[in-house]
């Protein structure tokens, strides 16, 4: 797709300034080097690195002064490249149809417009929603639901009674609906303890690529609306992730834990068992927060305290050597 | 499935207290608040919670009073629980059948009453015990053993050579016998060092979701009987360890580590390489344990030391703030 | 296959020292007690444990001294037994062909001599080159490129448009090109940024089992030529990874970090997004770097620092209890 930077502003309903003639073909970073590109700048950190940057048009807020480019106005630059980049790289269509190699039990209750590809596996009783793409590889157990729209990629696995919501996009390897890690142990023997239960994945949830769900060891696992997680993370046994949060890669969520809306984890960190986490609450990359907390703030360290708290602490720590020496001199 | 509280407990030849028509439906959590609920507590530490809960039949120990409550008298509650769990939920029975679209090679040697899903793919010289399922697009390689009564989930692969116990369960996206991390590097470019063992997995092992168990470079990587993996494990080339282990979400073990029996390995733990470990010993939550360590302690930290000098040493990181202020006025 | 070792010897055109008439079978550690084995030692450190071993034939030094065993004397041991293993366990042969039950878009490009397994899925407008293997259950999208003799093994995810060179070998449950974690947040909601790029794995690259592979936002993600990783690794949209690095089990890349070649990232250790990272760089197991570094250093703890002052604080955090005990005394 070609258009020039006066047709994009018209098209959004955005001024520009500069030569509205300029051929934008692809959006992009700052460091891009390919010719015809659009990209942003969200605020005025990025003032040294736009002008450097060889792109030639770029979305801004309307107080910025780059004489040198041609600037698309727009109040929310980040929101606006979005639309802008849905808009130059449509993404791929997935036109109604169902590949002669996939396996679809006879009982299952199939939406309109629905796309499954080749050596998809889907169960008794399954109930898929319209305009759902399933792709290649795909198996999904008995007695699902999946809602409508949702975007099921390569090789993801689907286990029995797993409810998942509308515009839900699960990335491959992921593996919903797992037994969860339940023995009871006698005589140094571990008995599993069967996993009856199931995992519900609310409306507007996206998973990254080989994420684990356990189901409910009774009852359910859940995952609520609007939470977005990165790869290779794992979510126990009734464990239920509040509204809107954020996982990031390789988090581990231990078994039984409730948290808030608007979670936020950094990389491989953890929320241990049983925990009652408040809203809006930070856990810094690599930490282990191991108790309950309210509304708010931000836990760093193994275990976590207040991220101020493990940060005066790092400081001290790297000041012992002066106070071991302070501490010979004195001994004399 | 219904059943009344006395019916149950004539079954599990068991006493109960409270009234014997109470109908059970469901074996739950003490915090379900569905009806017809039947849950447990193990000790007096749920008291509190039991009290509270909408449950109305619990299986205690006989020495429980909890006049409000219908309740059923057990040695082992943990163990009834189970027990019940398994009366009131059986588990899906998977009938004798071969998917038509399983890819099944003629050489291979398959036991009786096998359950084999949709896209199963099954190698030469294979050997497949009686009663074991193996479910849609699972991929097993060549000359490959596997036992009686095992469960293989979804989207498992069972790579060549691999040789696996009876009641073995495989959660979805776990990967058996993949190549193992070894380079002899010279000169700067890293040279595959082949990796022509094998894996073995004996009876009674359960395999969490998405684990990747590397074969051995020679001989083999082994789990012994019993021992239970939880999701997102990850196993080197030639480690062995020992019977009826834990090994929590997210954990890693680097090549050759052989461990003892009734090994712990708390969330996103590691053992360092070519380690030799004791008998129950317990490396905790985010922990590496990076020396040779006898029987029966618990480690902590990075790397970890005995668990009670690694939490001393936390207290007095978050006390240093005042020795540094003490350390100011002695310097004025 | 056996072999004695005067014939082996006289195969690699190698000295040996002792009976040339002794049979050799299989490639093995020092620890094996199979009989017929061939092993070797590197340096002088393992020769207490060669004299214990059982194995009595090895590849050393000339300048080695073991009159109990028969020695074949080689410059670099460790590659030449790289070299015997292939000999003795010659790889498994992947003879041309293509399995009935895969799915092949027809207007994708094939080379010569590709072995392709049962159900394997193929996409729209993908090459792939010459000699490749690509085993049962993998998954290969649309616009695709994968270079020669590579070998691609069971339930592999490879999303629309990655690229990847010759040699490549990608381990079971990998999946390239997922869609990378961005999201830009409004009012509380997270609108999903297209992830328009896609991944590129240069010549010789080799993956473990279960990675991820985000492709770029905008551009590409790149590992580069002759880098290894090992299990369970993950990597974040736009991240590069220069030649010849080392990434063992567990690892995590934040998006848009760019590092030099020869890095080696220890066991679930991570490197933060947006960094800038030199050539030669170690990260020790369970550290997280967060800043840009040079080149050649090593870096330990959370967040890293030089490994020598990680590891200096760490002594003196276990003494501390002296400071307090000595403060104590001080205060009375």
């Amino acid at each position: 797709m070609e258009i020039t930077v006066a047709e994009l502003a018209k098209v959004l309903n955005l001024e520009y300034k500069g030569d509205g003639s300029t051929l934008i073909r692809h959006a992009c970073g700052l460091e891009s080097d390919r010719p015809f590109g659009i990209s942003y700048i969200e605020n005025e950190r990025f003032y040294k690195k736009a002008m450097e940057s060889s792109v030639e048009v770029l979305v801004c807020r309307e107080t910025v002064e780059l004489p040198e480019k041609t600037l698309i106005f727009a109040d929310f630059p980040d929101l606006m490249i979005v639309e802008i980049t849905h808009l130059l790289h449509p993404a791929k269509a997935f036109q109604k149809s169902t590949h002669s190699s996939s396996q679809i039990e006879s009982d299952s209750f199939l939406g309109k417009d629905l796309f499954i590809g080749a050596n998809v596996v889907i169960g008794h009783r399954t109930k898929i929603g319209s305009g759902t793409v399933i792709m290649a590889g795909t198996v999904i157990g008995d007695d699902c639901e999946l809602g409508e729209n949702c975007m099921i990629h390569p090789n993801v696995t689907v286990r029995d009674d797993s409810k998942i919501g509308d515009r839900v996009v699960i990335n491959s390897g992921t593996v919903i609906g797992s037994e969860g890690f339940g023995f009871v142990s006698h005589d140094g023997l571990h008995h599993k303890i069967p996993q009856v239960g199931y995992v519900q994945i609310e409306d507007d949830v996206e998973l990254g690529a080989c994420n684990t769900i356990d189901r409910g060891r009774f009852g359910l696992t859940r995952i609520r609306r609007g939470s977005k997680t990165d790869n290779l993370v794992h979510i126990g046994h009734n464990v239920e992730i509040g509204e809107d949060s954020l996982i990031v890669g390789m988090v581990g969520f231990a078994g039984s834990t409730k948290t808030g809306h608007h979670l936020t984890m950094g990389g491989q960190s953890m929320l241990a068992g049983h925990l009652t986490i408040g809203d809006h609450v930070t856990v810094s990359a690599k930490s282990l927060l191991a108790k309950n907390v309210g509304n708010g703030e931000r836990y760093s360290g193994i275990p976590a305290r207040l991220h101020k708290e493990w940060l005066n602490a790092q400081g001290y720590l790297y000041r012992l050597q002066r106070i071991f020496e302070f501490f010979k001199q004195l001994k004399k």
